[in-house]
Formats: structure tokens, sequence, C-alpha cells
């Protein structure tokens, strides 16, 4: 291996802490020895195709490593590419790697990256390539299998809850009662809605409702839980999954006719659901009500970032390397963890082919019976996930980023 | 001054720092030797009227002082309550004051607020009642005379930088154009809107059109200048406050019916102008937009602080209570800076009734000619106010706050 280089990619949205996978991913390339050079590929497959590669030899500097780890986003640019059973690209592939005297690929992504990842590496081992493909997992779903959570899924978790902790103490500081509806990322998987349930403490306990992919959505029962809890609290918070469904399994999304107004273009604007359920609750309920759609800062937002969620990403980012210098071919790194009370989280590998292509939801032991919330299970799963705090560093008042576009 | 007590109370939106004045306010209050006691009432005028006062000893402990310093929003509650000129209720709050033995009041807010205390003051004047009544500023718009800027003002603006170079490096990984449309508070000043052209730097320089309501705005001149950005450039932020208004002087607003609601000043709730912008662009242009409108987070956010801001809100307070020990009335607390290139900021106190609704606009000199953006003057004057971050208190990855209602 010693004599060939490493090739990175990054695929799927961005998340606060893909970056620190990457540095990882690099960290090693660059320092373990293992490789003759560390390259990466620019948005992904496309970057491949198109023999689009930059030399990552300037994060040798330490500080650059630093600054890198707490960029969000994904610095090398991204892709949503499905490979297909055409024979041709994997062949063009293989080539640009031999060409480029490719001998790891590491490919950073999600649930169908990791596709990207098997069909690569069952490629490389039918027709006999010696190229290692390796998938290191990232994704704010917290949808992959096997894997006990995925890097990327705390930092957002900690950005939902610690949000919803200061969106609640400002809404509660008038004398009337109000509702926020808060509107978070996750078709089909509930994960980082459920995180919601972080934000209460014994300072401050504002999550009384959250509304899942896992569970239908049932509007006459969450009217009766609503107007239940306004009885006798004065600010709350409802935080909705966009990809919440009614029992028929249709999306719940925006009431067309309460956002159906001509804005001269003949385009109707749609809202999400959290609009839809501010709606239900003002003409069901009256009470003030709000709804907060979290914008793409909830995947990327670096201030909020877990240190525990980049510490972990960057570790499986080396060990991503560290497997590909070995010689793996076909596997997806992870992480599990015993039984034990305190998190001690272990870094290993699967086998990518039982990872890509699935979905994970959120288990039944963790979802409350009426529907509208989480148990103690998922509270002490995802607690210990959003522990730590960076140190980030600023300049002139902003958050400072690597930008691949500048030298 | 000595055998007296102070009272507080704090009106209009919450900010990231009014706490922190708060805490001045209270620090000085408890540890100066000049108030026997340091009482805060709760929501505004509100608690006054309903003798609805709570002790602040508590805050004797530092820890909690720290903590209270970086709890964003109003810790004992705010109020939108316009005084009327009707005498019986100036009589009712002086007699409740005089029961309670109040020898200063202050109260931190906004514009509104210090109407508040002009009027207040003026009674006590009038009347020759020994009560002092000081205004110490806050708002996020920054439209108050006289004073450079306004506590609360700088961490919104570091918030609404950091959070545009999030979201555009987040828009940035695909190889697609994109436009952000982001939409933030700021009714008929632009301030805030306009601390987007902070987030531009060496590293990433995403902001390139700047709506104000300083300028009317021109569908046609916006759509033009739009298209010359996005001929050249794969990701760019257009920045819009919630305030834009046409060459007729209507609001440019796509969203009234939904989010009509007044707030007691008879001022209306806007919002929608970035859904607006988004649909004409949409409409017109056909690049890819998105409309992300920075919701109230963009005034409570404690992890984008300012440590400027927070100190100098700190200050203030302080200055607000020793004054009031002083027997100063009618008075607001504010800021003045010399003309040197280092920023060397120096509290002083103004008139209030100079102050007392009246509104102050980003001049001419810090906009720039075609009306979408701003000069250097604007960031010579911005960015030293966001400068520096504190060190955020946190337990269990939430930061943490104090809670009026929890003890």
């Amino acid at each position: 291996m010693k004599n060939r280089n490493l090739l990175i990619g990054q695929s799927g949205g961005p998340t606060a802490v893909i970056n620190a996978s990457l540095a990882g991913v690099v960290d090693f390339g660059l320092n373990s020895g293992c490789y003759e050079n560390v390259l990466g590929a620019v948005c992904g497959i496309y970057g491949i195709l198109a023999e689009d590669f930059i030399d990552l030899k300037k994060f040798k500097d330490p500080y650059r490593i630093s600054i890198l780890k707490q960029t969000p986003s994904s610095y090398l640019g991204s892709c949503r590419y499905k490979l297909t059973d055409d024979g041709d690209i994997y062949e063009k592939i293989f080539n640009i790697f031999q060409k480029h005297n490719i001998g790891t690929f590491v490919y950073i992504g999600g649930n169908d990256s990791m596709d990207t990842v098997d069909k690569l590496s069952k490629y490389a081992k039918v027709h006999g390539i010696d190229v290692s493909i390796v998938g290191v997992p990232k994704t704010i779903d917290n949808d992959l299998i096997l894997t006990d959570h995925t890097p990327g899924y705390a930092s957002a978790a900690k950005y939902v809850a610690n949000s919803i902790r200061q969106l609640a103490i400002d809404a509660s500081v008038y004398r009337t009662s109000s509702i926020i509806v808060a509107e978070m990322m996750g078709r089909n998987a509930g994960w980082l809605t459920a995180a919601a349930a972080l934000a209460n403490d014994d300072i401050i306990s504002p999550v009384d409702i959250i509304c899942l992919p896992e569970k239908p959505f049932d509007a006459r029962a969450f009217l009766d839980k609503t107007a239940d809890i306004v009885d006798s609290k004065k600010t709350t918070v409802i935080a909705v999954s966009e990809g919440i469904c009614n029992k028929a399994g249709e999306y719940v999304t925006a009431d067309i006719t309460s956002r159906s107004k001509t804005d001269g273009f003949q385009h109707i604007a749609l809202g999400g659901v959290g609009r839809y359920i501010e709606n239900l609750i003002n003409t069901n309920l009256g009470v003030k009500t709000r709804s907060i759609e979290f914008s793409t800062l909830q995947r990327c937002n670096a201030q909020t970032a877990s240190l525990c969620d980049i510490n972990e990403a960057f570790e499986q980012g080396r060990y991503g390397a560290k497997l590909g210098a070995e010689g793996a071919c076909g596997v997806m790194i992870g992480i599990t963890r015993g039984d034990t009370a305190e998190y001690k989280p272990k870094i290993t590998s699967f086998d990518v082919s039982l990872v890509a292509n699935k979905e994970k939801q959120i288990p039944d032991n963790m979802l409350s019976e009426d529907g509208f919330g989480v148990t103690d299970d998922f509270i002490r799963y995802a607690l210990p996930l959003i522990q730590g705090e960076p140190d980030i560093i600023y300049k002139n008042g902003l958050i400072q980023f690597e930008n691949r576009s500048k030298k």
C-alpha cells in the first residue's frame, strides 16, 4: 500500500461534522506512512469521473486540520449520484483509480453513498482489482443500520435541543399563552425530531409533544393532547418531523387553502408540515401559535456541534483510512456501545452490503405509547451523544472555515 | 438613597443580552451599598401595577450572575404596555413605588420603553416625587437615536453573519447554482439586515445583495442585479429585511393574511417577504432559490452572542443603577465612540425625552448608491461590535439559563 494513494470523496447532504471525518481520513492518510499521497475528489463520483482531484497535503498543518474539523458542510463538495448496473461506469472509475495510483477510496456519506461503496467493492472483488473501498458514515438522519449512531446526528440533535430551549424562553416572556411548532428534518426516521426531548431539563422543560414519522399522525388525538397541555402551561413547544404521515400513510403537508394566495406569479407557495400544524391549532384551539421551520442551519451549525460527535467523526475517518491501508474492501466504519450505563463507544466496521439501502427507524422501546413522545430509553441513548463543546476558532467575530475554492 | 430599594423592569422584545443588562443593574444594586434591596417587576409595567415583585438577592452569587448574563430572553418577563396620558395610572404607579420604598426604577427596553421612562420621569419631576427613573436601552433593531448602538444588536448581527456563512457553505456543496434568500427582522431600520454584509471575508464572500427598508425596493432593478450575479457565481445570499417597501411606501410582503397580528403598538407583524423574493426569482430567473426566515433565534441566540455586546450591556446596566443612586431622572444610558480608527466606546447618558419615539435608520453614507448594499463605513461601524466570544456554560450538552419560574 505504501506507494499508493488515498482518494477521498464526500456525498449526500452536508452535516456539521462530515469534514471532521474528512480530517480524520486525511490525518491518517498523511501521517501514518501508509500512503504515498492523499487526494480529494471534488463532488464525489462526479469528481472521480472528471478526474477533478485536489491534493490535500496542505492539511499536514495541524491548525488547518483544526479549522477543517470545525467547518460544516462538505469541504470536497458533494453529489447525489446513484450508480447504475451499467458495467461501463465501473470500468471507467477503476481505470481512473489505476491511472492515479489509488490504493484506497474512502467515501464519506449516508445511505445512498453506502450503496455506492457496496457496488464498487463488489465490482473490485469480482474483477480481482486490488483497491480498498471503505465507507465512512455521516447523516443527521441517524438512519443507518448496524452502527449505534451516525456522525452528524449528535450535532444536529444538539442544535435542535439548544435552539428549542432558547426559542421557548424567548416565547415565555409575555403573559399570554403561546405554542411554538418546530419543524425538523427527517423524512422517514424521526431521530432528529426526537432530539427535541433532550431540550427538557430541570431549568426549563418546554417540549410536550413530539410527532414522529414512526407513528401515524391523528389530528383529533393531537388536538386533544394539545388542548390539555395549554390548559396548564403557558409556553409549550411541539416538535414535528417533516415526514409525519396520517393513518393512510400520506404525508401530512400544508393545508393548501391556508397558503394559496395569489402572489402575482401564478405560483402557489407550499408551506411545510409545521405551518399545517400551526393552522390546525389556530383554527381549532385559538391559541397563539407560531411555526418555525428549522432551516438547513440544523445540519450545518458549527457553534452547537457536539464535541463527542466531532471526535467520533474524526476517529471513524482515521479508522476508515487505516482499514483501507490494511486492504479492507466492502466495509462501513461504525460504532458500537456496550450495555453499561456509562457511555463507552467502540469504533468498528460492518459489511457495507448489510447497511446499504436499509433504513433504521426509532425502535418501539424508545417511543411513548400515545405516539406523541419518546421514552427514557431514547434519552439514555441520545444524551451521551451531545456532550462536550468544541473550542471554536473565530477571527473578527466570524467562525473560521476551510474553503476549497481558496488556497 | 441608601435605605431605599432598586426596582428593575424589562420590556419589549427579548434579546440575547437584555439579561446581561439586568445582571449589570442587579450587580450594582446588590454590591454598591447604594441600595437597601433589589427587586424585579414581573412583566414590566404589569408587574408594577400588580405589585408582582421578586427579590433578586440570589444574584449575590457570582455564578448565578454568570448564568444570568448568558440567558437570552427577558428573565423578568416582558410587556408591551403603552402608558396613556391618564393621570390615574401614574398616581397608582408612584403610590406603589412609595409603598415598596422604591428609590430608583430602571427600565430596560427599546423605543417604546423609553417613552415609558420619559413619561414616568416627567410625572415625577412635575409632582416633585423623589424617585429616579432611568432607561437602559436594548433592541436588536439598533434604532435608538443618540446612542452609538444598542445592546442586543451586536449579538443578533453576529448571529446573522455567522448563520449566513454556514448556510452559504452548506448550499455550495452541489454543482448547481443556488440562491439563498435570508429574511431578517427590522421593520423600519435595516441595521440587522445590513449585518449580513459582515458575513463576507477572505474565506467566503456569499452576500451580494442586501435589501433594506431605507431604500425603496425596485423589483426590476433587483432582478437585473440578481441575474448579473448568478451569471458569474454559483452560490449567492440575498439578505432581505422584513420591512422593505416599494416606491409607493407599501410593505413588500407575501404573507399578510397568515401573519397579520398586531403586537399592542399597532405595527403590523410582518413576515413572508423572503418567500415573496424567492417566488420573484424562481418565476423570472429560474434559478434554484430557497428562502429562509431567520426566526426569533436571531434575537435570542446565546451561542453566537458577542462578548463586546454582553460586556457593554452589563456595564450600561451598572451605570444605570449608579446614576439612579445619584438621583438621575429622565435619562437613558447609552454609548458614544470617538473618531479614532480603534473602537473606544464610552458609556454615558442622554436625555430620554430626546430618544423616545424617535427612530434611527441607517445613514446615507453607510448605504450603497444602487440601493442593494452597504458601504465600508457600515463595516467599520459594525465589525467592532461583534468581536469576542463568551465562555458559555453548558451542563449535559445544554446551555444553562436562569429561569424565574425555578428557584
